[in-house]
């Protein structure tokens, strides 16, 4: 179980969601949830997008196709939930998160197909210990919705990692150490205040003046 | 039922697959099967660029993300037969089809986005009118595979002209005309001569000079 302030407690990261993110997403469930669904249809995107870079590696075609399908499957559950609960999806500026993860990714093969690979991994591990973390905290609806994307979730960040081993196998190399690079650059992410709320932002950079200010006072 | 050389067979095109492009096919099988997974990918990808280009879409985007969800579905299907039959995938350069349909359409709205559901009508349509004038000419198990495909395909362009029709509506344009002048661009690009054999090309050239010869010389 991952509970927040309890870092470490999904296999591949090394941060918790802080609870300033959580106290966050409960006073900003319309973002949340638009911009939840814009992350599932990005991860089918992405997907779909390695399907082409890769078009020759069948094995990892077939396993981005399911994992596409899977999660455009989860877009299509979360918008008719929106729908439901009179959430207008509009147009939302991305966050760091996605950028700042890819700002790791090489630019030559064989080094980029293993950091797509791994930074897709940390993008689903931490979209699965998120979902975890939400669930009993966000209410019912929604907090049913996540639970249940969870599990699902759960089982895309393997499937990422499987194939960035497979990938550095292949090159002959060891991936351990970029890992953690990739590890510790995720953590920051998620637990430097910042300045836009998001599906995958780190706590507000608003509630970590005022808690600074009030560290500062006792 | 559309057989090769009976035109207007299928609801939308205005011409059937002609008999040379099926007698093409079936010297080029391995080209047919690398192309069709291809165009299954590209379909998947055609709908989620249009979730995201409509994102505030609902309708749009859920019917989009079904659609990509089942052509992805196939091209795990066509990928395995492909698997199964010993076929090696490699890059193809493009054909002129898609290309050919994209150049008609409008670059601004309200106009772009009713012809780029006409566009993807007719794309599916053809797929449509290709699986069924495959199915008993490819030979087992492929023209099993592509029965099964025409029967789903031929949802998908229901699919677009709906929402075609409803961008027109909104729009308060008739689409009539616009229908017409794609059907046309269509059935040219299927029917005249084309240098690449792909799954959506032309009768081959090289036949359709012999086969001048022969008409000249009668």
């Amino acid at each position: 179980m991952s509970a927040a302030g309890e870092p470490g407690a999904h296999p591949l990261l090394c941060a918790a969601t802080p609870a300033a993110w959580l106290e966050a997403a409960r006073g900003a469930r319309d973002i949340l949830v638009i911009d939840h669904a814009n992350c599932e249809k990005k991860a089918a995107s992405t997907a779909l997008a390695l399907m082409f870079a890769y078009a020759e590696d069948l094995e990892l075609a077939d396993r981005m196709s399911r994992l596409a399908r899977e999660e455009l499957r989860h877009y299509e559950q979360v918008a008719k939930l929106a729908r439901a609960l009179g959430i207008v999806p509009r147009r939302l500026a991305p966050g760091r998160y996605a950028c700042g993860l890819r700002r790791l990714v090489a630019h030559a093969e064989p080094a980029r197909e293993i950091d797509l690979m791994i930074a897709g991994a940390f993008i689903e591990a931490r979209s699965c210990e998120r979902f975890e973390a939400l669930a009993p905290v966000i209410g019912a609806p929604l907090g049913k919705l996540f639970a249940g994307l969870h599990k699902a979730e759960a089982r895309h960040f393997k499937v990422y990692l499987d194939l960035a081993r497979r990938a550095a196998a292949r090159a002959g190399v060891s991936i351990e150490a970029r890992i953690a690079q990739f590890a510790r650059a995720e953590a920051a992410l998620i637990t430097e205040p910042d300045p836009v709320f998001r599906f995958h932002s780190g706590p507000p950079q608003a509630c970590d003046a005022a808690a600074r200010g009030s560290a500062h006072s006792s």
